[in-house]
């Protein structure tokens, strides 16, 4: 229903970043039913949004603080949440000096890897008066960051109780990548468990037991409770979803809630259909699902954007009878969300077809 | 040489897009030169860069006026210059009414390929009061946009000389995509110029001689010369240059003028060094360069950017003996310089290794 403070979808100039509110409350609902059944924390991961005003909803929804993964996003979602989880190396003077400025209030946990970030975590902590929480970063098989063993997890754990301005609580991992996810995600869960169980094992005997275990991402969100040890899942995409999480399994197409508004620019070449949504509104980024390409219609998942230039987004119209003019307007599911969202300024909020309202994506850039 | 205001490298926060003044001088002096040498007019590609800043320098070097493709960019770029160029076909309410909201004083030229988009613009100047010069978009081979035959371009010309508030100023083309241009550059300049005759002589024959006759991008910029009938040529990218410009030998390594600053913050994976600059801060975008990748290093460019998540870049090593610590910084010139520009808000200016001012990427969004 619209309000009199509403403005109809057909005012925006596009391309146009939308979110279908009563998606995304149902969104919430589900992953807070599915944590709270399960006696898991949920820390959704906001760098798929950037907006204060979805970690707001998250936190009202029950999800017990934010992750973050820059100094400007431990920045803005600290307006809103005073307990922020930095799932990234906090190194260099510049991030730590950001850090350290965060409001006194804000409960601060970093995750890293090495001792170079441990003392330079320590040495800014201290200097500012601070406690910094930090969780040791595990490689559970991504082999992206993270120690490689349960003896070196060990030894950092220890230097971190041995090192003043920071306090050990725990361990944290990301789960694997998306393409594991999709083609053998019951091994990877075995896997992980079994891996996991190492670390856990080797830090308990060393008197050095994680009171947080920190993992789950969204393409394996709703088996996080059978790995075995985990306390909390930081699952970011699943807030909006998006065609690459679809293709997965891991959400329904009804449960994306992000789409780009996009308007036909050209339809010169014959069987082809143009947009004025390309790879910066939508980003040009690998697609998981059938077909491949860049993204699909919202609501017709079967005209797929096969090519993207800058400005540019080519529709692939030879699976339907469809053939839009020139001035009419579609909306867009990426294939991930989460760098599609980083290319708009603002977000605009969908009550059915009326704009409520928008919403600052203020923590893009660093 | 550092003067007083002048700031070190070491003081930015990473990642950091940085430009080499002294290398974007000498981009602009060699296309200035070369346009001069060949009586052609340089109306460069603004989308690279998207800073006012730039712009005119370019203007300065011997810019004719500046090319954009979206609102914003139009918006930014007639605050330093008076003959704005929108390559992309202006269709929609709201982008129609940002255009016509530009200084009266600004020369607007539009590229179109439909009769739809030339009705709503010829509707909007005739409201606004403005005359509009519109060049009729050709399809030169790269099946994006553009009119497909000689009779279409005649027919679009004639209805723009008899369509009120817009005035018939020639053609425009984009002289296909970089693949093309990588792997048979010199047959697709002679078919360029065959297929462009035939336009030519169509519209010629039909009392409708282009006045302006608009092509070139950076991949073919420096055989411009040889495409007979152009009068004007767009190259973007060669202000700043990046890796896949460097692999097609349209520049050298050495006049890539753009690069992202970033720091090493893991080297947990044996045989790997994880860097602050992800997706997020390159671009994913495809390279054409030799051992595939999403950027290298300036200065080691056989260390390639192998990976890439949103915020992690993953340097390959394998080819050196090099071993950077944590906290090391690095700087990556990116495959897509325009994809990479996009995701900063600032470019900091550098001469030597004294940043000495940043410039506001005021054109980001629509």
């Amino acid at each position: 229903m619209r309000r009199m403070d509403d403005s109809p979808l057909d005012a925006l100039v596009t391309p146009a970043a939308l979110v279908d509110l009563d998606r995304v409350e149902a969104n919430l609902r589900r992953v807070a039913d599915y944590t709270r059944e399960h006696g898991l924390r949920w820390r959704p991961h906001t760098k798929t949004h950037k907006t204060a005003e979805l970690t707001a909803l998250q936190l009202a929804a029950g999800a017990v603080g934010a992750t973050v993964a820059t100094p400007r996003e431990a920045e803005v979602m600290s307006t809103v949440s005073d307990d922020v989880l930095l799932a990234y190396p906090p190194v260099g003077r510049g991030r730590l000096a950001r850090l350290m400025a965060l409001p006194a209030g804000t409960r601060l946990t970093v995750a890293l890897d090495s001792s170079e970030a441990l003392d330079g975590l320590g040495r800014a902590a201290r200097d500012a008066g601070r406690t910094v929480g930090v969780l040791v970063e595990l490689d559970m098989g991504m082999r992206r960051v993270g120690v490689q063993s349960p003896d070196d997890a060990v030894a950092l754990a220890r230097a971190i109780t041995t090192t003043g301005g920071v306090a050990y609580r725990g361990v944290i991992f990301y789960p694997g990548h998306l393409r594991a996810a999709v083609s053998e995600q019951g091994a990877s869960l075995v896997e992980q468990t079994t891996r996991l169980g190492g670390f856990l094992d080797a830090l308990t005997a060393a008197g050095l037991r994680p009171e947080v275990v920190s993992g789950g991402s969204t393409p394996t969100l709703w088996r996080s409770h059978e790995v075995a040890g985990l306390t909390e899942i930081r699952p970011g995409i699943n807030v909006l979803n998006d065609r690459n999480t679809a293709a997965v399994g891991a959400c329904a197409w009804s449960e994306c809630a992000f789409s780009v508004l996009a308007t036909v620019v050209s339809t010169a070449v014959p069987g082809q259909v143009v947009i004025d949504a390309g790879s910066k509104a939508l980003a040009k980024e690998e697609g998981l699902a059938a077909g491949g390409g860049y993204g699909a219609l919202l609501d017709r998942p079967d005209v797929l954007v096969r090519g993207l230039s800058e400005e540019h987004g080519l529709l692939d119209v030879s699976a339907t009878t469809w053939r839009p003019r020139v001035g009419e307007r579609v909306r867009v599911v990426p294939n991930h969300v989460c760098a599609a969202v980083n290319l708009h300024e603002r977000l605009h909020v969908l009550r059915g077809d009326a704009v409520t309202t928008s919403w600052a994506v203020a923590a893009r850039g660093w």
